[in-house]
């Protein structure tokens, strides 16, 4: 163990960690409909527990719904009709939703004028007292939400947008109507835990693992223009990129498919 | 909660969520060091927890380096001196490396040819009966273990290398050697929770969160060549996209930017 990731001390039971493992793989998609799980005596083995406590696990997932034990056969994911994941490319977090038929909606959850975090600031570039309008929305496909955005914009972009001007136009919309010239944007992509917000407005487990995406907008002149963190449901959204191959000066690198950005690419790819 | 996602009901307590959700936001460096955290009151109010509980879980931050309480002041996020993670370019798994300074290693955990489930047999078009090489790797730098690689490659181009082979090559060389000619793949990027194989080569929790990265490649005729998934410790690895903006026939796109993508190219960005 290293200084970074000391070891968890407190008392996650086995039982717990086994029932999340098996639950994350079978929602996520990751063990498939109709995919056959280990036998009670390998999953013991593998994860350190008794038969006992598998069984307990197992009898948990089936009244969840979620498998289906079949005495002498084994234990399958069961298929429980659901949809998809919304698949988009990277670089455009909407494209694909018209496509795919799907209906998407937003929702305003807060609109506040505050003083941002110290990482927000910095990566704005942002002076020591100046303030954003920070707003928190959940966007829905089919009125499930599968993502929770938290977006910064400073002063004076935000003052020409009103809390209903928010609830009603898109975030690109909006920018443009203030006169900003969007230029390029830098994006990191890694994993979080869901906060007790996140939990409630995404309708998943306090703690439960979501993909974050960061995104911060320049403008022509570098400004910051934007700051957005994306907090996805891995069960509902995920990203995809098409890479060719490039062969430059005898470097082999991959680089991204224009041709399939270019197709999935929807206007409000923005959000 | 929806059909896809039942409420859990194991008996997960409160304390080990708090603890697990400020652990992971000071590990992955979402609370900055030198951050202040909120008060007693205002986490155990936030969480729905006593402040006994809210001081336990400070004091074993506090016993774990991590927190520094100052009383009358507040608690703070500790300077650990930790390394920052490695930040790579999306499209190309492993640049920026060597431009950090990194030293990397690779470590072979398995090699074992085998018949592959459904969801690797499918993405690689592979017939009812075809076996694929498998193989486990571990990639570390300095030392520090960061990602987990399970790579499946169909016969007969795994015929071409032995476990030897793979141990002291990249993969790149011994695809090149067997004569593929590479020439796009489609990448996924969604969020997994450790199993305890993954937790032990990535000295983590079992069940902890991890960046998962599912890339498919396919040579010039089309055919499956590679079905690699990776897994890496957010805490020390986060991928990165240049974005810049593109106009055309009035949509507004966001494009990835082939300057920075040839910028971190490097030659062995193949896993």
């Amino acid at each position: 163990m290293s200084a970074a990731m000391p070891p968890t001390k407190a008392n996650a039971s086995k039982t717990q960690r086994l029932y999340l493992l098996l639950r994350h793989g079978i929602v996520s998609g990751e063990i498939a409909i109709g995919e056959k799980l280990p036998s009670e005596a390998e999953l013991g083995n593998l994860h350190g527990v008794s038969r006992v406590t598998v069984r307990r696990v197992l009898g948990q997932l089936e009244d969840e719904g979620l498998i289906s034990r079949q005495p002498g056969a084994g234990t399958f994911v069961k298929d429980r009709g659901v949809s998809r994941p919304i698949v988009a490319e990277l670089a455009n977090a909407l494209a694909n939703l018209n496509e795919m038929g799907r209906v998407t909606s937003v929702k305003l959850l807060s609109f506040a004028y505050v003083r941002p975090s110290a990482s927000v600031a910095q990566s704005l570039q942002l002076g020591p007292d100046m303030l954003t309008q920070r707003s928190v929305r959940v966007r829905m496909a089919n009125n499930e939400p599968f993502s929770y955005l938290i977006t910064h914009v400073p002063q004076p972009i935000s003052g020409t947008y009103s809390e209903q001007d928010l609830a009603t136009h898109s975030f690109l919309s909006l920018l443009e109507r203030s006169g900003v010239e969007i230029d390029r944007a830098e994006q990191t992509v890694t994993v979080t835990l869901a906060t007790p917000e996140m939990a409630e407005a995404l309708k998943i487990d306090i703690g439960g693992p979501l993909l974050s995406i960061t995104r911060v907008t320049f403008d022509k002149a570098g400004n910051g223009v934007q700051h957005l963190q994306g907090f996805y449901r891995p069960d509902r959204y995920r990203f995809e990129m098409h890479l060719v191959r490039s062969k430059e000066a005898e470097e082999f690198i991959w680089k991204p498919s224009s041709g399939e950005v270019n197709r999935a690419a929807k206007r409000n790819a923005y959000t």
